[in-house]
């Protein structure tokens, strides 16, 4: 249970929805901040102002996956209202205050040091990555399936890089019936690829690898899918690259020789929402009560 | 080889193409009736018009899958043109002559009937149904995907019926992680599902099994989801139903109750008429082989 | 429940004990012949002599999965006495009492056809057959763990036959990361190989595919291993032959070339006494529920 | 290539027969120390007594999987004569030399620190740990199938420990169809378990996940299966432990409970030799290549 805790949720997406109901179900006192439009009311949660934030009884501040931008504004899909946080609100907070994000930038990460206030990243942790692959794959097969004219069973699909991603990817391919091979460069990777009774091979032999590939998905964040080993695509490739911007894939290249390649959004909260939403919420009620809770109790 | 078969394809989709492309390359001749906005040649195969075919020496006549209308008409996505198939232009063929459809109708067998032709049907065989349930579990995936905010994985899914397409759908949606319950009549299928490590249910106890189901995926040609099943299902259930029209599943009173149930129209040629097209063209190229090219030798 | 049944249970092994755990868990009344030895009692279970029973009052006679001999005796390991079964004896039952065997032989067929009895043979049925392929198969890897000095992981694997055991072997050596192409001839099959992702062959290839097996694994009854066929493999191939005496293989020609081959002898029994017994019990309880305690209320 | 290499290989089992196959096939100089027994020649191999060889020209030497004993003997399963390695010896070689080991002592690591060599420790690498648990797992399952009357398929089997072999017995008994709940403590090992569609635990709740698993397999080199969770087992639960002496069980306990509980010896070069000598051939040769040959060019 996280009785006893009060926590300001503000902004987001559908998936902060999940994080509501969760810690409304464990018995949080919530502030919704952003949330005019919500229909939907959980017990326990209060719409509030900004302003109306009453800081030195904050225990928890969660923001949006995305944290703030750059000047510290803060997106909400259900308010019309500008929601800014700064230095001066976290400062009033009481020093066992923890603010969740997914990810940081300098902004963010400055005020909270400045603060003295602990800032965790949610989207850093490998367990998160891991659970967040599992919608990333469905998104990247409904991609396929879309830009296909042929079924991903039988298709000679490449995989680039066996990280969080890369083995969830493969391992549901291969699963789909793709004819698989995964590109790393490490040998205890290419160790769990043949274990995984996958093919592998290594990065430096792509060019060889792709002669023949039907898809090509890339998870590696650098510059791997380039203008040489396009070249050695058949026309009809589909590359998909999900690696954050800029991707790994020369596609003004790809664009020149009429090859698809498509740098995917973040998938998780578009194509499965809830899901995503339930994630976060698993793991914040997990940090809240072996993290937070216990360092309460010791301030105090 | 098909060296030697002259063959008139007449009329149908993307799939078409595939079959021209196999039966030129192994040589065949071939007219193609239906096709003057076809931009693609391929060698030994000429458009022309229907009342230019020479059906004296007309070995094989291939139809669209869906095969004709009640009064013979001939749909075709490469021209505007009326094309009509009648008893008395199969009469003219060599009594060798076979005519390939997928399905057929009253009006088509009766005027190979009465021609005293024989008529194949390509969706009757065991193969090609099971070849077929590939692309059909692709597009189930994608429309599952695009119309719940969760992912597969982790879903209880409940599939009705364990033949040809409902093993399939099984396997894959179990390789996708979903949590998986079959429904099958037949001792001998529920011992399949088991040993494929998965959990089978007798149909009688359907009303059961669906209580906590976020998918039922229905394979059986006759009304099994009734509305009293229905009425059991929680509220965001996705129903998605492949059986044949009007599917297995009672549309009014989903619609009714507010539950999203959908009855799929043919997948194959939809997700992925590539491959679907390949499959057709590996069957007829197989048929053509050992059924006609032999028939042929012995008529002469 | 088996309420009111009076059941005959006649010689056996290990399998046999489950048979009586269930029956007797159901209610049953239960004669023992040929378990002088057994430690264990049951509840409603009672030793007797052959010549104590009251034929007028059985409803059921269960032999053990192997039947008869030839001459009407009986195999029991928890005796020692002599056990035999004829015309005589069966005639004295009511005319609804049913007869089950594993298997039957002209001597069982006859005495039971004679008397006016059903005779039902549980090894006939399609799902006993599946739910049996299951301790067969984990008997097959333990047989080709304990003969080779390789892993099976890796290792070229070639399946023949796709029937009940054939699939089942295919799904666990795929799974188990071997290298697996399964030989069939008939289309449907080899589709559904495809479809599961796995490598297929028409039998009529055989001789190509032998060619560098680590493993062959034959289903099929009737003689496919031919001396040919053995002259093609690798002196280090592993021959392990599931079918029927005298199997599918020219054992005598393997031996002369120097490659192990093992005809297997019936797994179940010896690899899992207590599931094969359980497959058995499961059966036998479906069938005395849903067709003898059926017929039993009509007779009367 | 790795041609110019002089070897000394000493003593071994059947696993150094494929490193010597190996390294002979890529015309590497090859001197066998303890190897008098051996049948099989290979270009480039001579057998030597220690006393002969010229160490000033060897650039690697190659023990045993298991290294020395403590006072220097080396094993050999080829010869009766006594092998021992000591600092004299190694000091003789140039800088360059290499010493492969699978695993090291006090005595090893004393004598090529002081010598100045390079200890190279191929167990210690995850890739090879990986490998490795391919041999593992078919030799668990062999000692379940032999220690069980039930098949793995349906078993209730608990799998502690999601390491490198962890991960591998999780898929495979997955696989072969038992019921898995596999136990880790770390929040990353809980997410692939999911991920791959098992169920997961974490291990401080062990005892409840115990109470009726037919199959506990343990991986964790450190006590965890306790007097207290083996009294949670029924009684039939069978216990295999593959952690490094003494393994993570409690095994006094279980035997005076009547649990079966067995520990394993190291079982690749038991039920695999072949593989497991491959698997280090490959590895060694690797790291001759990469890193010798260039430290050897450098020297010079
Ligand atoms: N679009 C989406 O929906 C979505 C969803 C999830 C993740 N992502 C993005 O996808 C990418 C991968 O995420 P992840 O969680 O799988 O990361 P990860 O676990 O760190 O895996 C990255 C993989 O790339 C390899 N790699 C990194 N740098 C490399 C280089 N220079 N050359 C060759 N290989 C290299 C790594 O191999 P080594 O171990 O050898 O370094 C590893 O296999 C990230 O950019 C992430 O932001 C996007
Ligand atoms: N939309 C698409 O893209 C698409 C694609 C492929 C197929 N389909 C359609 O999907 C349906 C299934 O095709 P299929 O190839 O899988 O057919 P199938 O192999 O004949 O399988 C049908 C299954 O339904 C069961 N069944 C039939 N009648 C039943 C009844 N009255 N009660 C309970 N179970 C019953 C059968 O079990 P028993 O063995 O016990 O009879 C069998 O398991 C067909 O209508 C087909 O036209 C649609
Ligand atoms: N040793 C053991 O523990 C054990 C356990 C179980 C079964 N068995 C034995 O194993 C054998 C197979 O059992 P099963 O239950 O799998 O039988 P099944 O379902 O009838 O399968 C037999 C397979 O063999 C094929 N086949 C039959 N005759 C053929 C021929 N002349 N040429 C080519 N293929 C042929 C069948 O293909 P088509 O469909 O094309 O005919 C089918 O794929 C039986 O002899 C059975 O008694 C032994
Ligand atoms: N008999 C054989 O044939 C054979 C073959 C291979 C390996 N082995 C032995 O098997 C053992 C496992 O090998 P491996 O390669 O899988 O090792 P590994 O990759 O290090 O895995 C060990 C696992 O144990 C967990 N663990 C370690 N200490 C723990 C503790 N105190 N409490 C809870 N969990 C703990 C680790 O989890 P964390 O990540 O949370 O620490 C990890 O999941 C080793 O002892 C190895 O020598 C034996």
């Amino acid at each position: 249970m996280l009785t006893g805790l009060h926590i300001v949720i503000m902004g987001g997406d559908a998936r902060q929805i999940e994080v509501i109901r969760k810690l409304s179900e464990l018995g949080a006192k919530i502030s919704l901040v952003g949330y005019e439009q919500l229909d939907h009311s959980f017990t326990g949660a209060v719409k509030e102002k900004i302003d109306e934030i009453n800081w030195q009884e904050i225990d928890a501040i969660i923001l949006p996956v995305a944290g703030t931008s750059l000047d510290g504004e803060i997106d909400t899909i259900f308010s019309n209202e500008h929601i800014r946080i700064d230095e001066n609100k976290i400062s009033k907070t009481p020093p066992h205050c923890t603010i969740y994000s997914g990810i940081t930038n300098t902004y963010l990460t400055k005020i909270t040091q400045k603060a003295g206030r602990k800032l965790e990243l949610i989207f850093d942790r490998n367990d998160v990555a891991i659970y967040n692959s599992i919608p990333t794959v469905e998104g990247i097969i409904m991609l396929v399936i879309q830009n296909t004219d042929f079924t991903i069973h039988g298709s000679k699909t490449v995989v680039l890089g066996f990280g969080r991603n890369g083995m969830t990817i493969s391992r549901v391919f291969h699963g789909l019936g793709a004819k698989l091979k995964v590109g790393a460069r490490n040998a205890e990777h290419i160790a769990r690829i043949e274990e995984m009774g996958l093919d592998s091979f290594h990065l430096n032999d792509l060019e060889e690898f792709v002669k023949d590939a039907d898809i090509v998905i890339n998870t590696i964040p650098h510059l791997v899918v380039t203008a040489n080993v396009i070249s050695k695509m058949p026309h009809h490739t589909l590359i998909i690259d999900i690696a954050s911007k800029p991707g790994g894939t020369d596609f003004r290249y790809a664009k020149k020789r009429g090859i698809k390649a498509i740098l995917t959004p973040s998938l998780p909260g578009i194509v499965a929402p809830k899901t995503a939403g339930q994630i976060l919420a698993n793991v914040l009620v997990e940090l809240l009560h072996d993290d937070l809770l216990k360092r309460k109790g010791n301030v105090k």
